[in-house]
């Protein structure tokens, strides 16, 4: 039977890892104060996430295999897993400075850190070399390198994309509603978040066990995508109605003028009049103003909106699932996994 | 017989891989505006430079084949030299953020344009995606294609790793002159400048022509990185002894705190007094510690010394490429060609 990993089996490899790559910095005789600080950056901004993305990737070979991990099976997979952390880690790092973030998993974003500053740009492109220096390393003769190499230069330049979207979108500094629309928020999410997020581990799982068929690759893709958006809305409507206690952080998204996805239904459905009120408080770094806007949205009854949205979505992924072939390997249960673990969560 | 490139005739091939690349991200239904900050940004930073790496990458190719370039292979050695220049604009839009840069090719550094800010971050990955959309597009059925791939994540993170030594020997506000060593500078020259600008044009000339056999790589290597080295001594050099309508701006390396080939030489030489004056006036934003740090550099006859490094340097690299083997299909005239760009160069 499929055995589902925990965090710390999944961080148990990283020390592996992360010993590959200073062993490749040292082959070209770093200086010592350069490696202690490319291994203190790495373990600062790759490790201390809670590895959703990474772990999903053994979770899912164990899935399509059917059975638990051996050992070697166990550490590829996690090895696939953390070179999407580490994707990650580049993003956040780099994220982090274009939002002018102040924290980061309850510590001060790596920027901010003392020393660092804009140090971390070149750091965030370290994070996404070490990718490449360990899929060299663990993948070189593994058939599907080459697709896996590529793998990671679309799903990169996808979030990219969907950055440069979100950026010009929702500058920090400029309020206008009029860039935002629906279009622009499906674009955002499925390119900054959906691609890296569900259909990265899963077209990896698939790789990793020769069996990334262009059906599968097709079928964990129309899935995944809409799974993906699923779970960026859920994230926005839980930013607003969520419970701090829950979600670990206070919302901050109307304040932030973020382009989520209660903003792009309330100005779809906002007469005139709510529409000035959303012109007036949006955007603003205020309690005050923010209040307005949570007023309005109940009022507009965005709760209600979500939960119709969610059981539309959850029926047409199940229905999706229920259709999935399976005859070149694809299990079901994949799927089925993600979706238990997003759905009607509540952090 | 090979014939030069002329910049016009480099940059002729621009407009269609910038082409390459847009319909790339039309496919994904980028919004327009994002499709045309895409292109600005393209254009605004890979295109204006001298070029000089991505032309000696044709200029290679048809030295090494002893001929003028049919229409398709020019195209192919100068969509590999566009991929340096691509390569480049990502570390120059990020390096000019890391060192609070004002200016670059006489333009605002695109960080500073209005609206860019730190957007430009995102903008350096997205410079960085483009070489392996590229090479994608162009090289995926080329035999050396995983080769290709795995030369430019290589020199990508010695770039890098060159680049963090820098930043960590010299930051712009903390001046310690015991940071610096000819050890650290000699790791810094060669992983931030050298890889990519004297080794990587080299190497992917000789992957297009199928003859990047390990001698082959061995033999450009070892000539190409201590030319790299040299041109880049040259260049600090010229820094403080060159005349500033030559080298077309006023240097700026004793202000800024750089790691220079010529403040190592006077700490390597220098008595118990005149370190004093260099830990005095070393890295101070004003002409009057500036001044004397020049005078310094007078006295202790480090424009003779240079020279003498040259022509020991120079000699000791026309040995190594009288010595070449060409057997393999590597020609001397390669080396020759860049030497002579180099070679006594007022600017």
């Amino acid at each position: 039977m499929a055995k589902k990993t925990t965090l710390k089996e999944f961080e148990s490899v990283f020390p592996k890892l992360e010993e590959d790559l200073l062993s490749w910095a040292r082959q070209y005789n770093l200086p010592q104060e350069q490696q202690d600080w490319y291994k203190k950056m790495l373990e600062e901004n790759a490790v201390g996430g809670k590895c959703n993305r990474g772990m999903s990737v053994p979770d899912s070979v164990s899935i399509l295999l059917g059975k638990e991990l051996s050992e070697e099976q166990y550490f590829q997979a996690a090895t696939l897993g953390w070179m999407i952390e580490l994707l990650q880690a580049m993003f956040l790092v780099s994220d982090d400075i274009m939002d002018s973030s102040i924290t980061r998993r309850g510590k001060p974003c790596w920027y901010r850190q003392e020393g660092v500053g804009m140090i971390a740009i070149n750091d965030a492109f370290l994070l996404e070399s070490a990718i490449y220096t360990l899929l060299k390393k663990h993948f070189k003769t593994h058939p599907s390198y080459v697709d896996m190499l590529e793998l990671f230069h679309e799903v990169t330049l996808q979030t990219e994309l969907g950055q440069l979207c979100d950026l010009l979108t929702a500058p920090e500094d400029v309020v206008n509603l009029d860039n935002f629309s629906m279009e622009k928020y499906t674009f955002i999410v499925i390119y900054k978040t959906a691609y890296y997020s569900f259909y990265l581990p899963v077209a990896l799982a698939l790789h990793m066990l020769n069996i990334a068929t262009p059906k599968n690759l097709k079928q964990a893709h129309d899935i995944l995508i809409p799974m993906g958006e699923y779970f960026q809305i859920q994230d926005d409507y839980l930013d607003n109605f969520g419970l701090p206690e829950h979600i670990g952080k206070i919302g901050t998204d109307i304040q932030d003028n973020k382009c989520s996805w209660l903003v792009n239904q309330a100005l779809k459905l906002a007469t005139p009049e709510q529409r000035k009120v959303l012109e007036e408080h949006y955007g603003r770094k205020d309690k005050t103003h923010e209040a307005e806007v949570k007023k309005l949205y109940n009022e507009m009854g965005l709760e209600k909106r979500y939960q119709d949205y969610e059981e539309k979505r959850v029926g047409e992924l199940k229905q999706l699932i229920s259709q999935l072939d399976e005859s070149e390997g694809l299990k079901k249960g994949v799927f089925e996994e993600f979706l238990n673990k997003i759905y009607k969560r509540s952090k």
